[in-house]
């Protein structure tokens, strides 16, 4: 069966999938997305592209951003570890609880305050960290259409309370060098950017194609840096249920709250789904079905 | 280069590799070990067998049992996922606290609480426990020599009291069905089990072989369960270093405060290597080290 | 107002009060008292005694009997300071959360960790503790036939899976000398004790009238080892429920699962009530009530 | 003895005390304070006035501060217990742990988070919440030099990361109303006030004097408010070291970082004492000896 056939199983199969979760209310960006989209986008290595529903419609991908810019704090060359720690967390995503013990230093760049000390880390040494950024994605994707949202990003700002929390909790332990504000505003943009399933597959086959852009062959990030961000993929990528998405899935990924998710399998394929409503814990409960569904109907998990 | 070549190498760059941590001390069977062993068996998926330094000597592989466990537990179909979570436990293999906070439901199988579970489960539902959980293990090796330790089992029962908290602070909560002394009694013997990194590196095979003997290509666990199992021994297998297990070596695995720590590439080898002194995480510094050099000098870890 | 007028008073006006709590659950003894019972008694300075109600019929004493055992270790004269704090807890009664935060060393005297650790110290400097303990609880009230409930205790043990969990817990961490079950035999009784409400009051008077019996004039407590225990009834005394009753009653004191809560104003008063039905922290509801309308009715708390 | 007496004897005996600690080091206002300032006063209900040292001298009243919003907030008759509880934290004072287990509502009063909650309220309810703070401390007083130091003030926005922090982490669960910038310039505010051990004891005598104004007799408090208050200085007024200051004074009070503590025995006297050293839970070290020595000489706590 190749990867075509096996989309149209997908599809077809989780047509009467209705799960029970529901969007997220706390910005109208996001919660006025029709719980109804369904879409998967799957870029195989030999350059193929799959794909059904709206996997060419752009959503808001939130927390998939992370990954990118914790690359690009890779491909600066930039030391992070010691900043920021590579285990799960045991924790909800935006836990105080694990900052306070572990005296400031985040569990993992794919929490909220992880990422916002990879963000303190790029606006240290990047001239213009939001254009960057955008700069960095866009490369790629080999798509220069790529956009902030900004009425995203503003909502974000008006009702982020707790990174607010986070940020300011970290520079009284001492792990922020910058001024909060502007690591706050690079953080509601970074998580604002738009892309569709067939974008973020594309963006992701750095991570299944060992650092390279599949389409130019040009190398944006070293095969062990890859390795790296692949593991942390695998072990964080999921909030507080990494375990049952390598359980289920069993492939390095990364979700998000606009319903977005993206797996990859080293040297065979990168892949996204979009299904806006989430499981208690944040990950889109229809998106992980597929990607279970994909890994079952290949026969190909990493494990 | 072969599998012997580069396991010569890592013996030879690691020869002069001293880490400066310890051997546990809490019972003397465990204390009395030289601090130098050190020895590695790699077992292909072809058959072959590589090897160097003390690999044919054994040792107690403590927490290494509990994959053997859990495995057997799958084996005879048991569900367990209601009273174990599969989640990474971000805190130490023995804390109380998360316990506390999720009302007596493990984070996961490779914790001692999790085990404790599976022990009861294996109580209830086996005749003999203590003779089957032997029989499966020397079955997977192909190995009748295999043996508990009675005189480790026996000090650790001595010793054991943080066991004795966890295991009747879940009976408190209502997740322990039998009584406590049964369960205890099972749970250090099969922490007592003695193999070398020759056994060890043969009975994982299962989990690199889809759930076969290699040797016999008798099928001993559904290839569902082993993805399961990986997926787990990926994002558990190493108390709260897992993390760093997983972006060093990129592989699924499980070490024991003996010292050993056992590895598998699904589809290409499983291996064990053995180097006595613990990190302040619990595992062995020297170990995760040549498990590192082994993925780097294949190019091969799952991602 | 004299004070059996205040008396009447009370027991008039919560004659209709029936609160929702429920009697605890976890050992027969205690599921089977009638949840009417209601009675109180006040033990006045002068040499007086007011009651009502149930005053003389014995109950479960509970945790109130961690005052007689902390009372104790300090007229044989024993540190404890270093092996026990002296700081609210902020937690349930039982939690193992703090201690593992705290490394063994429970917050305070009077939650069960806290306890534990005053057994264990009883044990270590005295021949017969469990006779001792009687003694000084029989000298103090004057009274010789306060005895054990040795069903009572039987069932405790049976249950008591967690206080099981934390002696062995600290002793994992090295603050239990003895061995554990001797300590939770120990515990068990000091629990199980009968008393009236009229045998607490008298009891209790040893700390309105600064150590010594009011009967005999007998010392048996130093001032200063009064002045700390009642600040540490005053802090500690109702598990996360200390601020609230201190707040609503402003008196020291110490309560117990039976139903029955102990209070003393210095120099003026020592008081008893008992009413089985527990809130969700634990306290008698009535009984909380009961003394509310007193300190409100005498005008006088200790603030 | 007298007083003055007692008091001539504390400032003799402490003379060559010198405690450890340090001064804190995060504002330049504080940490530039000389570490040998010392100066005590007491004021009886009498109406005498009995003192040594630098009683007279200003300092910066800091957390003390937050006595006179709870109680401001009592006095216009605003209902806070069901947005701040009033038990004991058993965490420090500006810990996020404990706000986050228990859902954005703080433990007391007296800790951060809580006073925060308590500048919320008066924001909601007041005209010129800094100006009628400042009235109500002048009022109590007798005093109209009093002000708030916005050199202090100033320099506690720049640096209050922790403070900004829990107002955010509040918001977001749902347990502020008011513009967090507007509660946090209050805040610093409140914090900075300047007073001297003499102010302060004329100001705590309400609390001592069942809520009238010694000079005047005029009502400010009710009796029954003034308990609770006193009730909740006594459990919480220290930070985690509540317990401690119990158990060695014995008196309700309250601690400054500023290096102050004021205590009152009621219907007797209140007392304020300043020194600047604090130990490592953030009481002035010296100052709570001097306490001790007090309720020792006087042979007066509340216990």
């Amino acid at each position: 069966m190749d990867y075509q056939a096996i989309l149209n199983v997908i599809e077809k199969e989780l047509e009467n999938f209705h799960p029970g979760g529901k969007v997220p209310d706390y910005i109208p960006e996001l919660s006025s997305v029709s719980p109804d989209k369904f879409g998967m986008h799957l870029y195989g290595i030999s350059g193929g592209h799959y794909c059904f529903g709206d996997s060419e419609e752009k959503f808001s991908i939130q927390s998939i951003s992370k990954v990118f810019t914790l690359a690009l704090a890779k491909k600066i060359g930039k030391k992070i570890w010691r900043r920021v720690d590579v285990e799960p967390s045991g924790d909800p995503f935006n836990s105080l609880t694990q900052l306070e013990k572990e005296k400031g230093i985040p569990r993992n760049p794919f929490i909220n305050a992880g990422s916002l000390v990879v963000a303190d880390i790029l606006i240290t040494h990047l001239e213009n960290p939001k254009k960057d950024l955008l700069d960095f994605v866009r490369l790629i994707t080999n798509d220069q259409s790529i956009e902030y949202d900004f009425a995203v990003a503003a909502s974000e700002k008006k009702h982020g309370y707790r990174n607010i929390a986070l940020v300011n909790y970290m520079k009284a332990l001492g792990n922020i060098d910058n001024d909060v504000d502007e690591i706050l505003d690079f953080y509601f943009h970074q998580c604002s950017i738009s892309m569709s399933t067939k974008q973020l597959a594309k963006a992701f086959m750095i991570f299944a194609n060992e650092g390279r852009i599949l389409e130019t062959n040009e190398r944006v990030l070293k095969p062990n840096s890859v390795k790296r961000i692949n593991a942390i993929m695998q072990t964080c990528g999921f909030y507080d249920e990494a375990g049952e998405f390598s359980f289920r899935v069993g492939l390095p990924g990364k979700s998000g709250v606009g319903g977005g998710i993206v797996a990859l399998h080293p040297q065979q394929y990168s892949v996204a789904v979009w299904s806006p409503l989430l499981n208690e814990k944040g990950n889109s409960e229809k998106g992980m079905r597929a990607l279970e569904e994909l890994t079952t109907l290949t026969g190909l998990s990493i494990f």
